[in-house]
């Protein structure tokens, strides 16, 4: 059972080989979009940019230049200009301004793939998701470890049933986010733009993958916030997190301050698996897999997950297949999120009611599956 | 820095070479005082073992052949029966026994190593632990792994710098306590006689191990608790639980069934430790240590800690030395492990009130720093 793991691991299990190529215009060109994204979908198989939006002119020139696309601010993306050249959006600016992006795009008609996590606040992403249905186009929230070849090889172990029962499971992603040219100057650290520190930017990762290799929800959520650091007065700049699955709980942390750490662990049963990093978009992924049937380790596995994210949109899109990190599954995340920041505050485990239809707990299944 | 940690990986900071040998009485010969405690003392360098206290007359004539030592009944190990033969008193009983076996050792000026947990509940571990004070003997809480040569590196190593500020600390002891021979007839699983299950029998030593690495000790608790096999009716088969210290946080949890682990995490603010396994009497030690200055990686270091455990007790009886892990160390942990049960009953974090004089928080500085 072991080797099908790695053996596959960069094997996509969604891909229908769609006709023609999805256009795409990337709204908000911050370093996600500049550094991750636009080059992934430039690169993608079923996907190119055609557009980009972004409200500096220098960006619009150099972006618009190296990608040969039509570069325009985000007045004229608002009123329409350049609808013709694009088929769907890609949404990567903060996110409390996701919602006024998605909703321009659901008024066109374009399909949405918007950054994680999919609003500020939980009220903004159920109008987000809402948009979106409303007009009846397709939202996909950008959850790049979904498309991680590994995380779905990892995922189809478990579900055979690789680990056994799944009991416990946790993760960390510790990213100190004033290293590097960005300082404290950057709306991650802006609690009204970011709708919160820590958790809302890096928690997000560990919270919604490990939600997905399990295949459930979370039913509760309890937490920690601290902050110490002066750049951090508005948000968390660390987090820890308790949260109750359907079948097993999960024991979370993030910080934007320590010693660099993305992993992520799943006991069972019969074995555990350890990711470790797993999350920088450029890193090399190390795996433990520990069963009876014995120990394996490899390093470096899996495929460029950023561009998978692109294609397994545009293909999804293309052929009208169900999108599984959909808004729901987005606003099921917010929704834990918003409860952590909650329960910190009052100290007492936060239940998430509602169900499928209102982005509780129910995880969709994989239509595969 | 690196270097020392595993350079000294079996050093004893602690030896001051006494004269003599400790004479030991062990008072309860299960599995492990006849797997692990009487090998241990049999080979250390400042102890022996003398007498055994057996309640089975085929065990203390197989234990008296084998170690060729006084065996005794625990009607006449509280009679006073051979006590001209011994120095001191091993205490292995399941749990909610130690109080009278130690209130007879006190009563005979016997000097104390009490297995952990110290009791099953914090009034009677209040009494023991007075019991000894009363009486001015030495008593020391068997925690084997602050006796364990790696363990007191890497303390040093934190304690020096090595990953900077400390800011977070987890730990899982999973150990299938229905394999093997023992099954569902044991005292572990009987809370009258242990406290507790998974949290008293095994959540003890992550919990305690990593406030003594970090040199720090509980403030609050907060922690769940889930039983589903039909043997955990009376215990935690499953504990997760939150600790905050003065300084970081900790993550926990212990299993009673479930893919064995034995790990500890320690993250700072310039790198972070990993220990696993990190337990197992008889398991190599893996750890990894990832700083700016590098990555280690190193399997199989360390020396055999029981043994370590028992020289340790005997020299700190022979010479007068401070005994660090002490009844206060083993009272401040069933403390905060009957905070754990208490929150996972009512939901809300548990504040654990005290000081240095009533057990609480502040756990005493190593005499030699």
């Amino acid at each position: 059972m072991f080797e099908r793991v790695f053996a596959d691991a960069t094997a996509r299990d969604w891909d229908d080989a769609p006709d023609g190529t999805l256009r795409m215009a990337v709204v908000g060109c911050g370093w996600q979009a500049r550094a991750e994204s636009l080059p992934a979908i430039a690169t993608a198989d079923y996907c190119t940019p055609t557009v980009v939006v972004s409200g500096s002119a220098e960006k619009r020139a150099e972006l618009g230049g190296t990608y040969r696309v039509t570069a325009i601010d985000y007045e004229e993306y608002a009123a329409g200009v350049a609808t013709e050249e694009y088929d769907a959006v890609y949404v990567a600016t903060p996110n409390r301004l996701h919602l006024p992006h998605v909703e321009t795009a659901a008024r066109y008609g374009k399909a949405v793939i918007c950054e994680k996590p999919l609003e500020a606040t939980v009220e903004r992403a159920e109008r987000l998701v809402a948009a979106c249905e409303e007009a009846d186009v397709p939202l996909m929230t950008a959850y790049r470890m979904q498309t991680a070849p590994l995380v779905r090889r990892l995922r189809e172990f478990v579900r055979d049933g690789g680990i056994g029962v799944p009991l416990r499971a946790g993760g960390d992603f510790t990213f100190p986010a004033l290293d590097g040219e960005r300082g404290p100057d950057q709306w991650r650290l802006d609690a009204e733009l970011a709708g919160g520190g820590a958790l809302f930017d890096l928690g997000v990762y560990p919270l919604n993958t490990v939600g997905f290799m399990l295949d459930t929800a979370p039913v509760s959520v309890s937490g920690e916030t601290r902050s110490a650091g002066e750049a951090f007065d508005e948000v968390d700049e660390h987090v820890d997190f308790n949260v109750t699955f359907e079948h097993c709980v999960g024991s979370f942390s993030a910080s934007f301050s320590g010693y660099p750490t993305t992993r992520i662990t799943v006991q069972g049963s019969d074995g555990r698996i350890v990711v470790d990093p797993a999350f920088g978009a450029y890193e090399n992924r190390d795996v433990t897999v520990d069963t009876d049937e014995g120990h394996v380790r490899v390093i470096g596995v899996g495929a460029d997950e950023t561009r998978e994210e692109f294609d397994y949109f545009a293909n999804a899109v293309l052929t009208g297949a169900d999108i599984e990190p959909d808004g729901r599954d987005g606003l099921a995340d917010v929704r834990a999120m918003a409860g952590v920041l909650e329960s910190a505050e009052t100290g007492r485990a936060v239940r998430l009611d509602g169900d499928r239809e209102s982005g509780g707990p129910r995880r969709p299944r994989d239509r595969r599956t």
